[in-house]
């Protein structure tokens, strides 16, 4: 399983030409890394005196910073698994009517799935970087620029994940299932830009 | 080493609340997944009849993401071993004058380390996106989404490796020193925003 390759050889395995992973796995280790950073700062702000006010906020943030990175752990291998489905079903046979039906149906239901795993990392990633607005603002300025690697990891996550569902939904024919993920993609990138460098501006001006 | 710890230990160990790895050897994470997707992408063009006007170019693009790689791969171990160098200085006794003097002097020193160790990660994540930008223009049109993941991570490596160069130069008492490092930096920087969202539009363009 990928969450068990070691850095280097999941690195090998991406500038391969073999076509997983690629690019969603890579950004849901953004988004992981991302949810682990605010995780770290988190860790380090509670049960500490000077930062006593903002001690429960903290620790509300460090349990739902941990979902997320479950969740984005497990999407590295939805990711691979999805794609993977893709690619068999455009390698089904297409010389029969029924089997065009056949193949054809299969391609558009994993591109569904292949659709929705990056659309659940974008909502994650876009998740993270507003707990990484808190902890930057508020959690201990010692390790403030680990918040700041945060949020432009979970933000480089949204972004990464937000090509893979324009991509997929590029080649679905149900039109009203990829206009609601496209909408609903729209939102969630909606203000990304600007909240990354709210953010980061906070960072450096605490560093 | 670093480099042989699994995807899922290597985050559980960013969550930590122990200080390494944090951001510093995240920043070299996606600085090396983004040297790893521009070769990707390259693999994937290279030979192919439809790019034969560009394969020349995609191989030297290739063979540099490589030797980027391999350095941003290094720079994960090495950003670990400069941090504990750091604390180990601030270790150091300081009850006598001579001691005091011991100790300031392998501070500043491992802080150095500490600086040239992610300025080395900002200089070549800028390259990365540098070579991004040409893959997402002339690559292989069906991976052109990794050349896009490409340029995020990129630049996520990038603006992360900033903040600790800022860190680590503020706490530097060689004047000169930090003042060339922020001044190599500044340039660094200079016109990365504008770089990535070029190059992420580009990308946007050709899906």
């Amino acid at each position: 399983m990928i969450e068990d390759t070691s850095l280097e050889v999941f690195l090998n395995e991406l500038a391969s030409k073999t076509p997983t992973p690629g690019g969603g796995s890579a950004a849901a280790i953004m988004g992981g890394m991302g949810a682990a950073l605010v995780a770290m700062v988190c860790n380090l702000t509670i049960n500490k005196k000077a930062y006593e006010a903002v001690d429960a906020e903290m620790r509300d943030i460090l349990q739902r910073a941990e979902v997320l990175r479950e969740q984005l752990t497990g999407m590295m291998r939805q990711d691979i698994e999805a794609f993977d489905r893709v690619m068999s079903a455009y390698g089904l046979p297409r010389e029969t009517e029924a089997e065009k039906a056949v193949r054809s149906q299969a391609i558009q239901s994993a591109l569904k799935d292949a659709t929705e795993v990056p659309l659940a990392c974008a909502r994650a990633s876009a998740e993270i970087i507003a707990l990484s607005r808190v902890v930057a603002e508020k959690g201990n300025k010692n390790v403030v620029s680990d918040a700041g690697v945060a949020v432009v990891a979970a933000y480089a996550a949204l972004k990464s994940s937000a090509l893979s569902v324009r991509v997929n939904t590029g080649a679905l024919s149900d039109v009203s299932f990829a206009t609601q993920s496209i909408t609903e993609l729209d939102v969630i990138l909606d203000g990304a830009d600007t909240a990354m460098r709210e953010i980061y501006q906070e960072v450096v001006h605490r560093l």
